[in-house]
């Protein structure tokens, strides 16, 4: 079958009715964009991320890993979410990740979706993790209290996630972060909370690999962590389609390096937020997303690697 | 100044900030989309329609009205709707038109923003008219119970208004209705309620000027009436950018047509609606909104028509 | 579960694998688009056409039709061409069609696809049902002896048709055909076969219900009837997302006209190609295809309709 | 070669250096845009067209008509306008067409460019053929006195050539015209001039074949003729890519009946213009502009047509 | 209000009409395009700047400037420009920011419009400051003496200021120049007039923050000080929305850098030109633009900083 | 003439028919994408490539070369393939650079056209100059035995290459591969030919002049060189239209540096490929191909440079 055909679940993996004994690890949608400020779109997020997937080959050139090869992966469909009422979206997310993935000790790599989507995982993973290390991409820290006046929106989940325990704030590292904000000192309570934060100028003309990677990796220590990757951590002239875009982000290079660099941690989850297809005119901010999710995938625990005597160059 | 200059109110028309005095009729923009159940975009439908309004000049060839040589018109801005909460948007709205809108005798032509805008815009209607004539051009009818279970959406705002008793449903008319429904009766719903539901293969190849104009001023009588139009009534040959388009539509020749035949009817207010800018990738179906904004400006009662003695094509 | 989530099979039908005992229709795609003379894209048809497919609700408005109701329709996924290799797609297609649908009993609708497709379905109708009556729709007879010395195009499978014995020529029908040529008789070559030619330009300003498809019901007389439509017979205002547009074509009302019209026949499969999706920047072609295909789905033989008292409009 | 391929001269005619002894009819490309007063960009028209206009095939399928088999045709390139001096370039213009074009007895067929650029080429129809007969279709009259204080501009041109005395004016038909204007006696002036004006709403609903282009045929008598289409005298739906369009207009099958009622005319040069292709995102309006362009030259004086005794639609 | 609603004023801003006492800075725009050697579009440039600056929130979160509570900013709409006749344009300029903005004490912030216009702001600049110092951040010199033998074009300014003047030449900086050219010695020219020429190749793969920057504030030593940036400076993948893009061009990053390393200078006025949102399809450049207007705003004389005990990243 | 208008020829060079005895090198169109397994439209590189090649000046600003200064350059136009079958084309093309361009003793810069290209290129290339040595910069290896069971396809060539003995393997390197591939030892098969392989991880985060291009330089030799350059070994931010996109790659300033650092070396043809301008929404992939193929004009034996004694960046 060529790849332009087929069926367009994620890498065109079979389909699964979660819960399932079979599969370790799955993907799930959740098509959510009311939680959104700016330009919508991110309902189609999903959608999108999967039909441009089908480019994705089933081999690492780069790091060799062989995730087909070490687990059985899955495509579970999308979460049905209330598009007309975000408090039930949430509740509705949060009981469909509790009961139907973490209970079943499968590892969630979620499309979304607009960053609200967060709260409700965080909450799941709580229930079977407990508070969880947290390695947050964004060109936003997500902490606002409130957004017009309402406590659940795409820029809060990270204080509600604070409010509630959900998060080890020594285990937590936001980077990424950058532009224009509501107040000069929004990322002082971030740091006031325990969190690392590593505005964008920070990581400008370097690689992440070291130190920043490797003090991460240490910061995280033994436990359980969770990847929440928005899109526009990436500068938009890599990705181009999502909502609120900031200028001076990271590279496409610099994300490929923090993911590679999570190697060997207790990775019990991640999702990849805020791709809006409106604003992707050529469908490579959604074949950008499926890349990183396969690069997530490739460094989860027991991904196996293809080694050889070749000198490696990364 | 180039007509691409300056500022970008609707027609460039002043800004006023309501209630006023000294103005007749208003343009006032509802940037919602949370009640969409597709496609997303309506929040910038106001903004988008503003800027292509730059393109229409003040007179009518055709009918030779001149709306602005004959009361005062504004532009009010945008009613603040919480962008996070369907609800709560709502009734920010019934609040809007009741307060500083119809109170004050202004006739308010709203640039939607998806169509849940018009249940809150009836309620505060009913509060100064009573019970309402009611011109609805839509290609779907927006009369289910709920969608999704819910009550408040852009496909349910006209039984909540019969059950309400907003409108007079005698001197109710759907113009347009057409494609697929979830039931096979959906329609049969409007027509035992009272309304004339005119599909739009009884539309199809002909004008509109006559006998259906005529018959719905027969209808409608000398009592108040309020136009909702749904932008996609129209064919999406015409209207690419809108969220659920439907083949088969009507033209905008038919458009027109209904439009200028409601001239001498006492029309207490219009919308104009589900403009998506994000499908609009030339702006055309924002123009063609603000063109047909125009036209209801100039059907409005007080309006002067420009006489002279060449004979007149329409 | 919202329309924009879910899967994206065509109108969120379950997947089948044929052969299959359960289903009478299903949809098949052809990502074909190597026998494109001009501008390609039609690989990309099948799953455009299945992505906005899910706009599409179960019921006809206007037939009130309730084709699932009547009988099991699911998606069979797409067809494993080889795209590299024209000739050994053809091949595919011609036992793919033969051995897992015609022998079945299934009736296919094809999503393409570049308009060779046809070619190989009608070889394999052909050993099903003999000699086939056909209503093709579309801008171009396609009936070139070679294109560029070829005998393989897409402008050329009905003269293959004609050679091999594969039409019931007198039963065949040619509706928009227009534009430019090669040779100024290209059109009479079709009507010394037998074919009844209807040029776009006896279409124009009228209804096609009457008296064209009373006439096109008349000649298929009572043998099975293939369907095959080009969205390229519609005007390019209604498709732009073609790779052969042609002005001055017909209308999607008229296309709804003519697809109605075949109610009673005795349909057993129908096509609908040449969607490029890379020239449709709204996704309305792709939307106008999955329309038509559901309305082809609403005239086949068995189809229920849901009876009432009131008057129809058409 | 595919037609995908070769060069992009108009229909892939070779190219010639005027002036030319060889050649009865050229293609004459302006890019000129800083007439316009909206959406720029018809500078890049011509090269769209070119473009475009390889999808045409030789021979005309509807009338029969063989315009290559009939004179010598070229593609004489684009006049060397100045980009920053609208008053330069109309000068610059004017000598071409005397010089080059006119004084050689050449048909120019011009490929625009806004239209300013009829003022120059009917100065120079006037050197050589006196006051001319004119066909204009258009959604605009083009004759403002002046456009903020200039008296050259895209929405001038015919006011000057009124004054210029470069029109016979009983013998001038504007075909189209609609929308809103500066003043609400706009086309009075134009009337009052002795042209006949048939506003877009005479037009609605109907063939224009009879009586209209009968009427007009008439009208123009056995003097030479020059026809000046504007694209954006149709809908937008037709002809997205343009910088002024007006909803309500006309059809490309009526376009192509005003051309082809136009046999017989003595037409001495027809022009193409504003066509903007920034906003043509499919290459359809440029494609439209292509096929209008092969009907005006299957008019012209001298043409042939292939005859046969198969019954001819139209 | 949601930011997508609302007035469309940079930021939100109130307008003012100039001059006006009560403002120290102002946004003006000049809708021009007619200097445009290829693809035209920015007469669109200070609209579409606009619109995308509601993203923009008022704190910078890098530098912690707080604008906003420094001194009163707002918009001054557009400057009537003709845009038929490019001389009479530049002579509105010039007296525009004479009479209404620099005789007032009043900082200019223009949004462009093409690159002519920076030369009627100098000749504004040198009646109230005298030769100027000048940062030009572009991918071209800007010094031609003549564009098809014009003297006023975008290409040309920079000539034109030279020999009228304007500049202190010693202390121009040029920052960003590459690619084609129409003599190989092009860039000598503004070398001989005592500018520094840092090309873009001397730009890669590095930091300008240092030395580069602080050069530059040594060269401007305490004398006035106007920025004109050309949004083509940046590489066409983060500004893909101009009309004349240069690949190998400078990135965002080095564009916030060479900004806030201004900070300290006497600036008096910035420009940012070139911004043609026709090619901006996302709206991205737009948003680019409007967050370079920002910076630009952030390193004003009298700008407050939000000082704390957090360090600072940079 | 403004660089918008006058002919569609690359860079506005003459039209020459080959063999041609003036011309030294040529500028060849070969419209080829029928081997391509992923988008289409690589067909319309060609047309796209010379469109935006308007946009060039004539000297290079950074390495003062000055080409037409040098030696007779021109355009050759199309090559005539068959759309249909991808064998003959691949004939066709060997036939026409052994007969028409090497036989002569042309430099051929090619303008793809999809990837399969090279192979018939190479073809030809060693009957007059043998095995040859190749600089190959792509994201992609090419060297797949079959895709779908194919030899002919745009993921095989340099496999067919190094099997028929057209390369000199120990002096040929390939620079830029990354992302996803079939099996795990896809870039072992070139090593073991005794290629150089240099995965884009290599190049990222600094300049390949040095020791990069150094290392080339010296492996080339004084042999004969061709380059074949597939516009996706740039990073999609970089080269948005393109089939197979593949994040991380290498950038633009890389891509001039790999082409600026081949000065020297006795280069016998270049090739660009795999522009798909249906997804270059701006045109800017393709300006960018035009930009390159400019660079590669410059680096060829026998480039004249004007030396001057200005300090050169680079």
């Amino acid at each position: 079958m060529p790849r332009f055909g087929g069926p367009t679940t994620m890498f065109r993996l079979p389909s699964v009715q979660l819960p399932s004994q079979d599969v370790k690890v799955c993907f799930v949608g959740i098509p959510l964009d009311i939680g959104t400020s700016n330009r919508p779109g991110t309902r189609y997020g999903p959608r999108s991320i999967r039909a441009e997937s089908c480019l994705i080959r089933p081999y690492n050139m780069a790091t060799r890993a062989a995730p087909f090869d070490s687990f059985q992966v899955a495509d579970a469909g999308d979460v049905p979410i209330n598009t007309f009422n975000l408090q039930k979206s949430v509740d509705i997310v949060t009981n469909y990740y509790d009961e139907r993935i973490f209970k079943h000790g499968i590892i969630p790599l979620t499309l979304g979706g607009d960053h609200t989507l967060v709260l409700p995982i965080l909450r799941a993973v709580r229930k079977h993790y407990g508070p969880i290390g947290l390695i947050h991409v964004d060109a936003h820290s997500d902490i606002n209290d409130t957004m017009f006046g309402e406590k659940l929106a795409h820029g809060t989940p990270f204080r509600r996630a604070v409010e509630e325990g959900l998060l080890d704030c020594e285990r937590v590292v936001q980077i990424g972060l950058r532009g224009t904000g509501y107040a000069a000192d929004d990322f002082d309570w971030a740091r006031k909370q325990g969190f690392r934060v590593v505005q964008a100028e920070e990581c400008w003309h370097r690689s992440l690999t070291t130190p920043l990677m490797t003090e991460v990796r240490d910061q995280m220590k033994d436990g359980p962590v969770y990847l929440s990757f928005d899109i526009d951590s990436l500068d938009p002239s890599y990705a181009q389609g999502t909502g609120t875009p900031e200028i001076g982000g990271l590279t496409t290079i610099q994300a490929l390096e923090i993911i590679r660099g999570l190697k060997g941690l207790k990775v019990i989850g991640c999702d990849l937020v805020e791709v809006s297809p409106m604003y992707d005119t050529s469908g490579n901010t959604a074949l950008l997303a499926a890349n990183l999710l396969f690069e997530m995938l490739c460094i989860l625990p027991g991904v196996k690697y293809r080694t050889n005597n070749v000198k490696m160059p990364c």
